[in-house]
């Protein structure tokens, strides 16, 4: 396709997309969770048709020698999209997020002010990969209201296409203008250059996948972009943790499972625990198979245990591993741990194991990460675990939201004001 | 100066704010408010000095052949720097909008969340003209606990520069980082650029001042920007609308202040009630000394009045007049006034002057700009009017903030986990 095509394709959908979002915030809850009920159904009833687009992406990610663990990122069978109808549903039986009134006051003029919650307008999806974000990103849209434009990458075009068709059909069948949501046909780069350059029709930008992307994605757009880069998470071993829940807690945080960003990378001991807790830790972390890079105190103190354990550099700090390794340090006090993570931190999670409750307190108002922990896995911090029914994103930038992002993420407030013919003196 | 220098001095500004904002973060309230009310009174005690620097920046105004309406915004006496340091003093006065819980649930494993308010923390004032900008953005940061870098125009930079010696007095005097509030001494148009490449040390930047500058840091910045180009306000006169009230309205949204982005620019008439209101608006808006841009219909009906009507063309439905100028048209119905805010608003206020409580109710969810108005002035779409106490901005784009900003517009909200030992399975 010519650029001149490319342009003129992608504007036509962003313009039919601020067109549908203008019409979609006219209606109400029940009429958007019909429709996507009605996705659901359509999904299930196409089951055939999207595993056999699916089969296509897979074929072609065999011949282009795609890692096992991406393939199987790729993969829909029957069960796993099954499970993609069923996240339509639990996102259509959130309570309505549009609507409420979020703060109210009478002004000394007799001027009633409201805050109103209403939808972004048109959410513009940048992703690699998996296609269940297709129909995940899809249903918290139009939940919350807005319009969507969907643009996957190349390695799942068929399978997103084909759950493309399943979710216009739904749409289509519950009455709800089609653009409201739009699958990218395109896979050329130059598509989702134009597309980031659509400012007057997208009213944000939520990128999903590795850190190129979002880093391609940031520098090239035009529109907000809500994102997260990585999690570098830590758990901070206090020196009032309990001894058990330390050990259980830094294991799941680190091995629970290891390519997620909620993950910890770094474990911070306290300098009058570390005697016990340095070689416990690397015991237990031995045993998950995790291998670790500590700094001088934690090597000599790991010497005698089983563990993998050899000398960490500045830039372990820094990392986020993705695997079985962890760095772990240990520091003299309360403040050095909080000074360690503001400095290598990511802004993402954060936990102590603590069993002093003024410390844990401390913990939660100095540490200004998108999500504080105390006595508990850094592996919570995910919208469905924290409450919030289901995950758009996680950002760890504070414009607009800040850590996981659900449906009311996907929303801002209107300034209602009704009065009696009130004029300004 | 090189642009090696600046690089380097604005780089060591951002960096100093980022430090200062962690230190900041772990302050109180009362400590935030006692630094403001030191402000305020190292402004009192070294007025002459700011008059004389204010002098140096009129002089060079009138050598430069600035209109007078900008030197006169331009303008530091007593009277005006007695109402810049009560005005710090009122933001004092606010409620604390940090440490709120904004949401609280259990989850089914016993996990405590929380959402809790915290700053952004670093804010860049990108600003032109008028100095009180200086203290006022300086004191809603420093309310709301963010570190701040202002830069203001070269035409108010020793006034500017003046107002930022006392207010690094009174932050210091009352134990604050001195980097809290720094402003940036240079006027070259690269320590702007710079300023705005240092993503990793500013969270937001809120330019203000006129549509050029605005597009220019939009377009130059790599930092979220909360930002209005303009303000395309409309009045809708609706079928049901009090005469008396819609001409009072009218009149008032236009003409009350005219060189402000909350000042009516386009007047929307029923038909049922145009053959009366349009004549009685244009007699109305004559005596205001209003110029009216009409579309066919308004120019037929304002034939036997004392207004000056021209035809409108095309441009005047997108014009944002700032002056004694205003576009009318005649519309069908609700539906097409609607159709016109969307097709040619800007996101700002919109008011209609109705007694249909149905309307009413149904203009009021169906226009999704950041302030929509019943039966009062436009010209209320103002921090101050609607009860944030004080304004940092307005915004029309719908991340973060949409409509008038406060205090609480500077802030965002982390998650708070507390837990006994729970890891995820």
């Amino acid at each position: 396709m010519t650029s001149t095509t490319i342009e003129h394709d992608i504007q036509s959908i962003t313009r039919a997309a601020r067109q549908a979002a203008r019409q979609l915030a006219k209606l109400d809850n029940a009429q958007r969770d019909r429709a996507l009920r009605a996705v659901a159904d359509h999904i299930r009833a196409n089951a055939d048709d999207v595993i056999a687009a699916n089969a296509r992406d897979l074929e072609a990610a065999r011949k282009n020698g795609l890692p096992d663990a991406m393939i199987d990122r790729l993969r829909l069978d029957a069960e796993r999209l099954a499970k993609v109808a069923d996240a339509v549903v639990e996102v259509a039986d959130l309570p309505d997020v549009l609507g409420a009134v979020t703060s109210e006051t009478t002004r000394p003029n007799g001027l009633l002010v409201q805050r109103v919650r209403i939808p972004l307008g048109v959410v513009g999806i940048v992703y690699e990969s998996r296609p269940n974000v297709t129909s995940d990103a899809a249903a918290l849209c139009l939940k919350s209201g807005n319009a969507v434009i969907l643009r996957g990458g190349s390695e799942a075009i068929h399978s997103n296409r084909a759950l493309g068709r399943c979710i216009s059909a739904g749409i289509e069948s519950a009455g709800l203008p089609p653009a409201c949501v739009q699958v990218v046909p395109s896979t050329d780069r130059q598509a989702v250059k134009v597309l980031l350059a659509q400012a007057d029709d997208i009213d944000v930008i939520i990128p999903r996948g590795g850190e190129g992307l979002i880093r391609f994605v940031t520098e090239t757009s035009r529109i907000p972009v809500i994102k997260h880069y990585k999690g570098v998470c830590h758990v901070f071993v206090d020196k009032a943790a309990d001894r058990d829940m330390a050990l259980s807690i830094a294991e799941n945080s680190k091995a629970q499972r290891t390519g997620v960003c909620n993950a910890a990378e770094t474990i911070l001991v306290h300098a009058d625990v570390a005697d016990d807790l340095v070689p416990a830790l690397c015991e237990r972390l031995a045993a998950a198979g995790v291998e670790v890079r500590g700094d001088d105190k934690v090597v000599a103190l790991a010497g005698g245990t089983s563990a993998t354990v050899v000398a960490a550099t500045e830039d372990d700090w820094y990392a986020e591993y993705l695997s079985l390794v962890v760095a772990m340090r240990v520091v003299d006090d309360f403040t050095t741990a909080v000074a360690h993570i503001e400095t290598y931190g990511s802004d993402h999670t954060e936990a102590i194991v603590t069993a002093d409750a003024e410390t844990a307190e401390r913990f939660l108002r100095e540490v200004n990460s998108s999500t504080v922990v105390v006595n508990a896995s850094t592996r919570f911090a995910d919208g469905g675990e924290l409450g919030l029914g289901a995950e758009i994103g996680i950002s760890t930038t504070k414009l607009h939201a800040y850590g996981p992002m659900g449906a009311e993420g996907l929303t801002t407030t209107k300034f209602v004001v009704r009065g009696d013919g009130q004029i300004r003196t």
